[in-house]
């Protein structure tokens, strides 16, 4: 598997793409930008005038695509990437999309007779350009070994949740309880204080009795209480709350599709949506709190 | 601090007092109940017939009580404990009960020049009778310093939250959060197996991400996941639905007092009062997916 | 019936007083403040020195005080109205309390043979100046009797709700009811509005349709609908987010005393919450959608 | 106007059809299944084998359809309404649908010279049948008028909405409310009753205040109350809850477009979620307190 192509070298794509140049593989890139694609050029990659001249002669595909709408167009569009790739390629989209998407997208693969997997990550920027991301992986268990040189150079944590799809899925839920425990770590915060009670100190009982969490654990939303997290400075950097409301979106489009509940997931998308509208989707989601009281 | 007056008997105070006892500390006890008593009477208590006389000449007073108008009665009724016990005496409340009531009693303790701290305790029936309880403990630092062997001697983890109520504050902060959390946890779960995904593969991979809570590294909810559970029990013993509803009802007490917004702790309170009226209250409170549908 | 004591005389109280005064019947009346006891004896009332005082020798007793506290102590208290008034006097508390107080009070009441209704009242400070407020009672049909000519004075709608407390229950549950309305009213025109479609023709459209309520009808949130609401003169006057969230949370007390459902009125009590602590208690409880993006 | 092309003729678009016949239009029908054509055949339609003989020569063409996806296939699709339409046809859409696709396939008629309205309905099958149905319309002031003739031989109230797509706006906007402040009345009239308030007077208490809602004025949720209501035919018949959840899924759609708030639509959605997955779905929509205890 030496000749990759990779396709999206946004703000994640792009240091993924340069840990697979350092770890020694070569590279095809595309994307609709030029600066990006000037900077791979530099670090070694050669540049594609198109998609279908990427994977022309690829021997595993990786894209890094914004929404569902981007994944359908690029793999299944005329002059896409199913229709020139070659036979026996493995096909890996990283980008967060519907599992309905990554099914309809890989089931189309399947009937050329191509293997695809859904990896989408998480560990935002901070982990593409280290190297360190997790990535969630939808495919059969050999799609998965395969992929396992590739992800492994650009991440850490490997997961295989299960078939096709199941890679969205999981991390749809995994951070949709991400932002539940965060904006019910906001609010037993909030509501300590606002008791007298010393944020640090609670912080820390409940860090260390059952209302632990990884927020409380790495990501404490108060500022002042942990040196590394975006609360230490001014919610810059981290995982934009604007991302967060897109994902609680997504969970919402699975949730509807099988009709499960999710009445806690609901008005933390609320919650997100009124964050965002009222200008801080920028910051990091842990900045909920600054919204005026609440 | 050797003669101890042990005030409350229930399924939390009874296997309590019988850790102090074994500990080497003289009890005398009271409660309403004969069964208890007798009990604590076969492990070598002495019996009281009135909280007055429990207290008469105590070197400290532990109790442990269902809700805050039993604190206000006991402590400060006609015949109460304040105007029973001897100066000097140390006084320790480990019920769960509204902080402002936590607060009102050590006032009225200080006025007549006695020291008391309140120390509600996480654990469980379970943990009251292995002598692993958590206190979370409000007062002075030296009430908590004197406090500590008589805590040491029925609990593990002794957290010092900060003065009067502070133990309660926190207690019902953390339980809030947990109380989101877990039903976070049940909707993420939820959501993921009915999109096909396997309850334990899901686990796995939050357990180790962003979404990692209390409840996926030791409480399970789902049946199959976890032995030591109480999904894998039929979600007997553990902490009743009943009792979290308690807890979210205080929260929504505290939050009220200082109008701190609570808008998951709301839901949550909504979701457990459904459950507890669908007949489920007795149930641990990791079993809310047994609602029908939800 | 000819001698009214009346306790009270605050923003609603003293405009109600002042129609009894009109309507002819004789008033002593009692506040903490000098102003509005100043007022009142200019058009005729008699000030008493102590609430004892004014009640001694009344033949009826109106209340009309903040909260449930102040209602135990007037009546309850040493030297309260239960205490001073005589035998075959009518005990008209017009009050918003909880209605656990409402019956406490009736049945003390009872017990000394006084007859006791609660008749909190709807309509605001514009309805108790116009004399026209609407009274929820609860209490015997006779006590509702005998009443009428006093209510009739100081409003036009009279309803009989039930037995002691109803009036309470009944004014929380339509005021809950009401809060809930309001901010789904502004959530439909809001998605309408800003889905491209005219707020004035949406809002025609709907409250000729399934949509309809009282708001739509009487009191549009959106400002260039509806002359004569709130909205039209920046939410000034009408009834203040302030007192909506008292009576949100008078439902949730209510709520939790019979573990009856309010996910709903949950909610809009956070979201009431949310903009009183933003700095709009103030403005008239249709201004919700003022909060920046919300 | 006599030409009338009638696509879908279900539980709604069949008796809509049959009031076009009693009204002396001349109809060519099409559907997918037999038995309904069969019926208007034997009222005096002519069948079409596909749409594009149902619209050949036709002066107006009415689609009644369940989802989005249906719509776009038959006016879009190869084959499709629009390929085989006369020039000068209208075209009136009166399945509840995206706004977002009224506005393209509108878009796309446009591009072809052809005139379209989005006309969705309210008032169920039985106003169906009678011809009461409302129409809230969506397309220019002239399309409106050019319609009235056949929308008034099918229902009762017309309205205007705006532009294309704003019928549907109107529409869910609506019906959001409409699910919102069923909720909310059920939820104090449970409030009430378990506090012991009768619920016929409570009703009317409501019915008379600020609280009052299309709902209590003709829709009463509680059996009992109100003879002609669904709750008086245990929940058969009128507006069915998979319905609702439909309609709230819409409006989820819609604001998730805008990024417009919907904290009470979020969550009255996950109720009426709830509420189908445990089996409740084909009962009208006001049978939501039938969940235990909810």
């Amino acid at each position: 598997m030496h000749k990759i192509a990779f396709i999206g070298l946004g703000n994640m794509g792009a240091p993924m793409a340069l840990n697979l140049l350092k770890a020694g593989f070569a590279l095809r890139v595309f994307d609709l930008s030029a600066a990006p694609l000037q900077r791979l050029a530099e670090a070694g990659a050669e540049i594609a005038e198109r998609p279908a001249d990427a994977v022309a002669d690829a021997d595993a595909v990786i894209s890094m695509l914004p929404a569902s709408a981007h994944v359908q167009r690029l793999y299944l569009g005329a002059d896409g990437v199913l229709a020139a790739v070659p036979a026996g390629a493995l096909l890996i989209d990283c980008s967060t999309i519907a599992a309905a998407t990554a099914r309809e997208v890989a089931a189309a693969a399947a009937a050329r007779g191509l293997t695809m997997i859904d990896a989408p990550v998480s560990g935002g920027t901070a982990g593409a350009a280290a190297g360190t991301l997790t990535f969630i992986v939808g495919g059969t268990a050999e799609a998965f070994e395969r992929a396992r040189p590739l992800l492994g150079a650009m991440g850490r944590n490997l997961f295989h949740a299960g078939g096709n799809g199941a890679g969205q899925v999981a991390k749809i839920c995994n951070n949709m309880l991400l932002g539940i425990q965060m904006i019910g770590t906001i609010e037993a915060l909030q509501l300590g204080v606002a008791s007298g009670v010393d944020v640090t100190v609670l912080s820390d009982i409940m860090a260390r009795s059952s209302g632990r969490n990884w927020t409380l654990e790495v990501y404490n939303p108060w500022p002042g209480v942990m040196d590394g997290a975006p609360a230490a400075r001014g919610y810059s950097g981290g995982f934009g709350s604007d991302l967060m409301l897109k994902d609680l979106g997504l969970a919402a489009e699975a949730a509807a599709a099988v009709q499960a509940p999710i009445a806690l997931g609901a008005l933390a998308r609320e919650l997100y949506r009124r964050h965002s509208a009222a200008g801080h989707g920028a910051l990091d989601f842990s900045s909920l709190r600054e919204v005026p009281a609440g």
